[in-house]
């Protein structure tokens, strides 16, 4: 190590101030990433606790952190010294979550998306807002830092007016088909993303979708009325459109792009390869393929929503992705699933 | 998170044989870090204890992992649970601490030099030769997936018999006076993990070195005889030749690159930016600066060198870079040191 | 000259068979272009004489040079020493005079488009096929190496069966309205080398368009109808979804990328920059903007779509781009004329 | 073609000024490229006649482009129509050529070495002197568009002070013996390029040489005292240093590159690809090879160099690369041979 930096990113930095206490509830794959990450990863949290369904998940978690494990929701929302709650429970539960936080007047931090159905999110929305505490939905990609340089480059003016996104993303492979089932789909599973990236990127709200869509890779797809392949028209409020294409397939690797060209220029985010290496013979040039997998390429993303969280708990900074960030989404995701059924561009104002 | 992967890089998976328990020794910047990895990043390890000889440093090092503090390395040594030691105090001490842990039958990782003087390296060769324990220094480089793929080519035969190496090696910001002062200089601080990878990438040894340098940016340097520029030439014993250069500021960033060109092809490593976003617009494309901070680069490398020691202890594999790898490229640096000073090429038989 | 290559491209090779003798009708700016490239860079071509409807513009070509200057098509298409036709007039005249060089007998080469309605296409299709004659369209960048790169990967299988193309296709500035007035808009002038495009890499007819379409950048293009932005989705006979974004108005240069995403991986051609120069400071890097210039990118691109002509005239090859694969995206652009004004996807078969 | 562009690279803009007459002494490879160019795509120049000693060769080149065959370089030199000669016969025949035409009064064009003996090239530089006539030497590695962006980027001061220059110039495949034995080896034919680049790029005089070389590739090589494999080091008078590797076989291709470290940033050229299309898939990504012929990268760069001496022959600019351009990479590279002899750095002014 030669050179003799002061600071180590990935390290413990000094705070200033008390770290925020949080219980996880669900400790899943996702909810136990989380617990992982405010355990050791982010000096400004601590675990206070987590809780899952499954009382073994929740212990084994618990012993590998060294943290409690809560008898009960009920117990996590009555004790005085849980500041926030990270929500990481199955989709169905997180609307009933989010307004049992709220009303014990916890922040709240959710995994995306709130529910599927518009009635549990308003309700959700409403718990919120009347009980006027920080709440945070996790679209982790804002956070990442090339897609949040596209936004950036939009926010200064860079880049001019908008006028056409283009988002590609695509899975590695499909998910089988008992998630699917639950999942909401394509649109309210995977795209949903990509309709919060849309928003976030170009700054103005969508008001028509036309999409397509088709089962090309996993067959039983079919039988739950799911499609794996599409691609999703825009028409947002300041007149940019933004074309959207999913797979749930991309053998090559997990395929995370997103472009704006506006009026002055264009700013893009490409797919960092698994490592910088290459190799050229008489028969061309080879590289790595992309990583495979969500957490190569986005665990510093959930590292730096969780910085945000942390800061608009302890009030230095606004709730990036509020609740009704939330909301708007899902109201593209139904959308567009009436755009695909029906053969026809839908406007949003038919759904909200 | 759409996609549904069964395992998560960076989170502790189900590990089948005992943690390997690892006392740190030093725990300033790079011991501290060091700590951490193993307690949070590393399933097969754990961190039995911290010694620092300066006492507050190790008890805040403790505290915040919540590990034990050792009152002393003879402590540390003398205790049976204790199966490896980490020795990442100052340079000046590492050859009697390998040779004191040696003596106690603990396995060893040390950070690199192992001496500045030969007869001190050639003293703890001989104790660990002695003892039988596994030693692997903390040449981390190797462990860098994209350098790793540069020797994978080579040593497949990809690119057939090497023919010439460049290695580019640059620091963003020259360190102080006072740690140029101790550190060997130029040659044996920052060059030398220049001359292990060229080792490593070759497959063979350097018999003759060919050293430049200059006074550039760092006009105190002077004074104690370093210098921050260097191009440095290296003939290897199979006729490969290696050309490095070095700078102490690279404006721009932490610059790495490693370079094979052989009879059948060309492998090279190249420096991932900050982020993958551009933006382009009638002035041209523009993009973010290389990551100015080592540890942004080269995180994933420590991870990688203590997996494969992890192993090495468990009997599941060789160690990678043994305590004569820790040898090799200070001779080489020696040499350098001679050729500038002497303005001549230098056989490494004259220094070994 | 260090290197001793034994043969030169874009010099002139020996010839074994007899250049092809041409005629080119129209040496406005595309027409002085072809005639040039038959004259200096085509050894297998010789132009036999220039006709041009503003006589003093054939006499300025004519001069430049050195070819003769014919009175009239008629004694173009009379004259026994004119093997083939170059149509490089306006496109109201592409279909007349293609029937009229296929009743003569001739091999013709013609400008994209054939003509702006169906039945002048249908009419020139006819004549050709009953003369007999090759017949090339001018869509040259089916030869651009790297677009050909894609559809190479596409027919090879490399990629497996097509699922999501993405076409981005942009001008660096708007047209003038006098030009956009006459050019059938954007879908027939600009979009058709996209649908000509989309067709070829997916190698699977188009049955269904949507198009979204504005003006955004050239507010005088309302009044004649036109867009100079759009998204547009096809839908091909093999169920493959197809994505193309245009804009007449890319500031950062002429903007040219084609992506095919299939089952087993994804091929993608993208544009090359003005030159490989890029600067890094502390600022971030810079590299140079993409040409804005279309002959920039594409002059390979004619040289290899003559090539391929010169040798299905000689027989040594087929057709690649007939007379039918010039009426085709004429069908698909007007099927994205009326789906704009529709509102509505329309399925080709309506059109054709 | 839907943009519409006011002018046409490649095309044959309206000069306002007389095309400079050029008579193409030796018309073997280079001499008939030169030519061909002139001819075709230079409108500000005219052949005015070719000569080869060899007269078929002469004949055939004629025939091809139209223009007269001179009986012998006194008629050229005799000629008062002749403005300027280009140079392209053997090397050995360059330095006589020269002056003979500097005392004709005849601007000139000479392609590189001048000779490899120094008292020849001394006796042209002396004639050019005498005659005050317009001499530029067919470097034209300065005039490619990347490489010329590292100059501008050093020149601007963009990059700072030069500290370290990286050269990496590298042959696809080596040249046969009989070639090799009488071009003066190695470092005059080929690294000559890049002794030019370094004084180019850096803007200082070289004062210092440290050859490496090996013969690696070709065997025979040894028995005329060449080799093929070579690392030489660089110290100019300003203190930066340049390091140049060359390899006679690059088996993946033609591979040019500049690299200025400064105080201030990097600047580099990189190689540009054959052309722009990528595939991915679960093994890796895959690229085109970089073109295997020096005239692929190098056309443009010989473009460039023509209009610069059409400019400077009209009195439009200055000579950008003059005589005395000549001499300096040669002494550097008698400087080199003698390093390499004598395995010790070598002075530049011991040669000069």
């Amino acid at each position: 190590v030669s050179a003799l930096p002061q600071a180590m990113p990935g390290a413990l930095p000094a705070v200033s101030v008390a770290p925020v206490s949080i219980a996880v509830l669900g400790v899943g794959r996702i909810g136990r990433l989380h617990a992982q990450l405010l355990c050791h990863r982010l000096p400004g949290a601590s675990v206070a606790c987590v809780y899952d369904s499954h009382a073994p998940v929740a212990a084994a978690v618990g012993d590998e952190l060294g943290v409690p494990v809560a008898a009960s929701v009920e117990a996590v929302l009555a004790d005085p010294a849980v500041e926030a709650v990270a929500i990481c429970s199955s989709t169905d539960t997180h609307a009933a979550l989010i307004g049992a936080a709220a009303r014990a007047g916890k922040a709240i931090f959710c995994e995306k998306p709130i529910a599927l159905d518009l009635a549990a999110v308003d309700a959700a929305v409403s718990a919120v807002e009347t009980a006027g505490v920080a709440c945070q939905i996790g679209f982790n990609r804002r956070f990442d830092p090339a897609h949040r340089s596209v936004r950036a480059a939009v926010a200064a003016g860079t880049v001019g007016e908008p006028h056409v996104v283009r988002i590609t993303s695509r899975d590695p492979a499909p998910p089988p088909l008992d998630y699917v089932r639950v999942s909401g789909g394509l649109f309210l599973d995977m795209t949903i993303h990509d309709f919060d990236m849309a928003r976030f990127v170009v700054g103005s709200e969508v008001v028509e979708v036309t999409a397509h869509g088709a089962v090309r890779i996993a067959p039983d797809y079919a039988s739950v009325g799911d499609v794996d392949t599409a691609v999703i028209t825009l028409l947002h409020e300041n007149g940019c459109l933004t074309s959207i294409d999913n797979s749930r397939q991309a053998v090559y690797g997990y395929d995370q792009r997103v472009e704006v060209l506006g009026s002055k220029g264009m700013a893009a985010s490409t797919n960092p390869p698994a490592h910088s290496g290459v190799v050229q013979t008489a028969a061309g040039s080879r590289g790595p393929a992309l990583p495979f997998f969500f957490l190569d390429r986005y665990v510093p993303s959930y590292l730096h929503e969780w910085s945000a969280f942390l800061a608009a708990v302890r009030g230095a900074g606004p709730v990036e992705v509020g609740v009704r960030d939330g909301r708007a989404p899902l109201v593209i995701g139904l959308a567009a699933w009436r755009s695909l059924r029906e053969r026809r561009t839908v406007r949003i104002e038919e759904i909200a």
